[in-house]
């Protein structure tokens, strides 16, 4: 887009948003918001709040001017990056009522994040890092079925037992089975939930344990396909674009090379005249 | 088996299981399915089991119609895709006697699973991730041993002492001690373990901190192993298909060089033949 | 050492221990040892023990006629998993007196570990294992450096001083302050050593949290980078394989081309003559 | 600075310094000094503080000869490792006053990590870690950022409620919030965080579940790419050096065949000479 606007009509207003100063002092006023946003949690001063909104109010202008000097409204939202500002920055705007309240409180916080749009290097690292989810798809489906499959048999199993099972709680729903999957994979006392059962389960307490023992193998077993997958894709790409650069290398060589070939051929046919 | 089938002789019945459409209804089918075995864990609704009960009908109505489409009972059983299909599809015909609920309950809810069977993506994913655990078979043995040797020792060391000893629980068998190495590996309140058996063994808490350190030591550096190994022969496959289609390159390169080289030779004799 | 025998002068014994039966035979004993030894954590029956005793009878036999194939007794200790057998089966013999009792039963739980001397690829895989950890030396004596420096920091700061301090047992001396480290490092419950220090030392709780979560941050990063030299170690060795490899194939193909030159530049001799 | 100070005219006392035994004294008495702080924290002898002085003495000494055979005091203290050296050895002579006695006795214990410095092996890993470290600043200035915001938002939400909210603790301030967060990560009790909120918010308590697993998620993704991130640079730098090895190679195969190639020319020059 940017390099589209160069040919717009709107060029002074083009020329102030492509300066550098510009995308410097909207670096700083994110930076002042943020740690306006830190200082609010520790006092309550009214002169916070004022600097926050005098902040919002240039946000808001910063975004007008890029707006305006953008081709046309289109080319504007054709960026992701625009809309997540469009939308960090007007929900300053949303009153908070009491229902909405927190939602609104983690909207403002989010205006940290404009930093990763100011911040060119930032922008690039969370493009690659948001591509590179692309190759997880399939195995993050996977992971999503696994979840499904142990919750369901986990309700199944274990939830929906008389009142005394002491995993009922853990396993009453499939969200809550779900959450207590999750739980188990980061490792956070899961022998606890084993070592209960395995008393009320008494000489059935290894389904118990087989079911907890297979779920932390399996989730494992592909978070570390999923490790391995980002590797090797990564690694792909590297090798690709090195490939590329050597073609490019060896492409020029043998340009020469034929070059060369010509002129000798040239200077055989003019030592051929002479002889002939 | 696929390719086989279409020079088979039921043709229309082949033509219709090989329609991308037939696919996608028996895709929905497995949707619905896994819907209703969440919604059951919700509410005890009767036309759960109803609906249900139609999807195996649905179900099994798709796998006769593969199975007769297929060119032999031999071919289609050769695919270990179907076997599974047709043992998961005919779990919902085992009554649920009191011993058996919870299998029967859980191969139900295994029906969900036929949708990796059905999306040709996860098929092709988890067919991979099987053949990647072949690589990992000499180091998974390895690690069995291990098990087997710590849990064995733990037992003698720790289980058969006198009954104050607060590990006798945790080694009281060889599987309990396997599953207490279990933990310790997954590092969930090992340390439990430790500080309780140091204050009863007093000067010889040596041994229940070696043993468990070396333990945890030990199985991280073979799980590191496994990755380690896993990454190194994904790389190496990655590596042999990409060197295949360099070589391929190299050989077109080759044949058109080859071809240049013949017609220069023949340009060569042709001004031979018209100087000569 | 096995080509070697081959031309020793007893023969007849060597064409014994290198029969592919007499390998597998002593595989299944060492299994059937292994068994007993799992039987006698679940029974103290009396036959086991003279089962046990007959397995180390068999033992002795096999390496005994193991050593007399050898050529020489040198030849036949230089094989460091030899040692390793002669070790093992030797601490058979050693009654069990009250003091190293624990000691006597480790050392026949070990015999298990026979099996991987006797399958090849079990010894190939921990031949590797062992190679590589020579790669990791030096990572490896950093973290030993970062374990002592960390373990006597803390028994200056938190170990010595007055009783009411709930970290003075936790860094008492430096191996026990080396193994709250190593809790720390599993991540095991290591919060609780803070939130108590961090309502004993009041204002001066950051001394604590910043102790624990530099421990924390240096030794992951050191675990990090062990496991990336590895990956790349490995990496090294398996390119290092794959361009002898090709080089080879690339020299065989540069002769298979020089040979083309000759018979081109005989032919144009002769072509030469003929026109001459 | 090794090879300017050869020219320097201190020609005697850099060939004292760069004597070999010269650098194996001081690494012995650095071990010395080493184990004289792990002792000192065995007993409190009288002897170990007098032999700690003598080390002191022998470090000054050999900075100061070190200093005196460098060819200006600007070339010293170019190097970061002399720098350190100056510091850590320094600091053995500030009184230890009651107010900064833990960070007089924590610099130290940190002359152990003068054996760095002093063995060329590990001053070069972590000269590497520390470079390493370069190709994940962009990817630690994210984690930072989520760091930020996850805490504001966590004291915003948790913190600043009524008294009986379980997590107003652990969110009190950011600094503390960005403490519970690493706890979270490290999978440290972290569900009991969720599980007493989860009494206390009622039908809300998916906030806090949200919150936390979200980090998890977002956390561990971002660690899992550093350590891609690290593995893909450390294999790019491999491939480079590879890369260019083989370059020269092919360099030197190319002037081989090049000289091959002007002899065949001389000798068919040779060749027309004498039959023209």
């Amino acid at each position: 887009m940017t390099t589209e606007t160069t040919h717009a009509p709107s060029t002074r207003l083009s020329r102030l948003t492509e300066d550098p100063r510009f995308n410097a002092a909207s670096v700083a006023v994110i930076l002042i918001n943020a740690a306006l946003i830190g200082a609010s949690t520790y006092t309550d001063a009214g002169w916070i709040v004022h600097a926050e909104r005098a902040c919002v109010a240039l946000f808001t202008t910063e975004i007008v001017l890029r707006f305006l000097s953008a081709r046309s409204a289109r080319a504007y939202l054709r960026d992701g990056w625009n809309v997540f500002d469009v939308v960090i920055v007007t929900a300053a705007f949303i009153p908070a009522w009491q229902g909405v309240a927190p939602v609104v409180r983690i909207l403002r916080v989010l205006r940290i994040l404009r930093l990763v749009k100011a911040l060119p290097e930032l922008r690039m690292i969370v493009d690659v890092l948001i591509r590179s989810t692309a190759s997880m798809k399939h195995i993050t489906a996977l992971a999503a079925l696994s979840f499904y499959v142990f919750a369901t048999i986990g309700v199944k199993v274990f939830g929906s037992q008389d009142p005394g099972n002491p995993l009922r709680e853990e396993y009453a729903t499939i969200h809550e089975a779900c959450f207590t999957l999750f739980r188990v994979l980061t490792g956070d006392n899961w022998t606890d939930l084993r070592y209960e059962a395995a008393a009320f389960y008494g000489p059935h307490a290894w389904i118990v344990t087989g079911f907890h023992v297979l779920w932390i193998v399996i989730a494992t077993f592909l978070l570390i396909n999923l490790i391995v997958g980002a590797i090797i894709n990564n690694y792909q790409e590297v090798q690709e674009i090195e490939h590329r650069r050597r073609q490019n290398l060896d492409t020029s060589d043998r340009r020469l090379a034929e070059l060369a070939e010509e002129m000798r051929e040239i200077l055989a046919l003019r030592d051929a005249g002479r002889r002939g």
